[in-house]
């Protein structure tokens, strides 16, 4: 049972965990901290957290356990201000999509990263986003990578573990290189592609009439174009190495299938739309 | 009411059809037509037809209408196997995704494509195939694009109109080259885009990893590359160049969101994924 937890940015992804360790009754008291003073009332009112504070001073007091859940672009500056206020033995953890950016950003705004900061990534969430959108069972079931380094605190980590765990999550441990390329090929690559699509769409004279006659499949490919614009902009410029790899391996195969179109070459377009089949229909299973 | 409804090709889209028809009393009698005979039985054990045929003379006497629901690429060689028995009364029809290709087809397989020929596509399909995923609401609610040419009888047209209104579906005309450029962008490029990605990362060292990472986010996006893959190849072959031009603007766009990333130009990709957002929201209302 974690005595006092303290959600930095109490949205969707802080929200959801809030109300699981909560259902779960794993944690004790909730603080959420953010500027918005009618977001803090909000989640207060969902039940979500128990007391809101507009104060980080105030937020992180007798706090055992710090969740930081604010898009990455943001994380340096809020690492930054709290750490004049982080008491020696609290446990602080992330819920960044990129791993090297936070760790980079936790470098800088404590001067080295801390033993107790260990970084996190809960492998969940929606095309929604803010606190009204929460819901405990988010993490059911889903994966969360942690990717502590060499010389982060083994307590803390038990900690972390135990608190995703508590919210019905599998909780796996990688390095923050690795996570970032697997991130970057499942998750960040399609949202890129997703939003793309969309927008060359739209662009086109006739874009009314075109998503007039768009059926369930294209609902389904671009369902995470409606995804938070500002939080896929700070994705793509904290995790650009490992994003710009995986493009230029999908635009090379990209224009190797439309080279096979315009050639009329069918066997090539049978072999990889086959391979891709296959390897999705393993996937669902 | 159909008195006799000949189905050549009882898959997903045949299948459903004939069974929304048989549903709602619109059809007296449906005909299978299928070259291989346990499939019929199957059709024929399912309730989807109530009789099956191997051979195409014996299938289209006495039909009323006929739908040709066989992939794009096979169209003409049944067109050309169906033309010395249809008799002068018999409406036909087809459900190919693409209708510059069909069109051509009809016109070669029967010196000139008949007054009688309505080409068709229902806007309707999952990512399943054969008869046994077929089911009577397949098309409820979907939209149906008629593509009647300046010569087609009106009351033929008529007659498939009333036939896909009975499935429940909403049938709207359109030029044949405006529907293959609508749905080489709505449909064919999300196909391909989904098959390529898929593909591109089935063939990374660490594809079994980079699949256990991937969420729902993913699942959703490549969803549609579990489509039947020579469907799909023949496709790409018979919209080849709607499908190029689609391309090839995706293509470029997809590289100034690359570009903007490397240049860490948070401005542009602001603006395209709030633009897409936007556009997708619209879209689900």
């Amino acid at each position: 049972m974690i005595r006092r937890l303290c959600i930095v940015g109490v949205g969707l992804i802080g929200g959801s965990l809030a109300r699981a360790l909560k259902a779960a009754g794993a944690v004790a008291e909730v603080v959420g901290y953010g500027r918005d003073p009618a977001q803090l009332q909000l989640a207060q009112e969902l039940g979500v957290i128990d007391r809101g504070e507009t104060d980080i001073a105030a937020a992180l007091l007798g706090a055992e356990v710090v969740l930081v859940a604010v898009p990455v672009g943001a994380m340096e500056g809020v690492l930054r201000a709290m750490a004049p206020h982080l008491a020696a033995d609290t446990i602080v953890t992330d819920v960044g999509s990129t791993k090297g950016s936070v760790v980079a950003a936790a470098q800088r705004a404590f001067g080295a990263v801390p033993a107790r900061f260990v970084p996190g990534h809960p492998i969940a969430g929606t095309e929604q986003s803010g606190v009204a959108a929460s819901f405990a069972e988010l993490y059911h079931k889903r994966r969360v990578i942690l990717t502590p380094l060499a010389h982060t605190a083994a307590a803390a980590v038990a900690t972390v573990r135990a608190l995703w765990q508590a919210a019905g999550a599998e909780v796996v441990e990688m390095e923050v290189r690795h996570h970032d390329e697997v991130l970057a090929a499942t998750s960040h690559l399609p949202h890129v592609l997703a939003y793309t699509l969309v927008d060359t769409l739209a662009r086109m004279e006739e874009h009314t009439e075109i998503f007039r006659y768009a059926a369930g499949g294209f609902r389904d490919f671009t369902r995470i174009a409606s995804s938070d614009p500002r939080m896929w902009h700070d994705i793509c410029l904290a995790n650009r190495d490992a994003i710009l790899k995986v493009m230029d391996s999908y635009a090379a195969d990209l224009a190797a299938v439309r080279d096979a179109i315009e050639r009329g070459d069918g066997a090539a377009l049978l072999s990889i739309f086959g391979r891709a089949k296959q390897a999705r229909d393993e996937f669902k299973q």
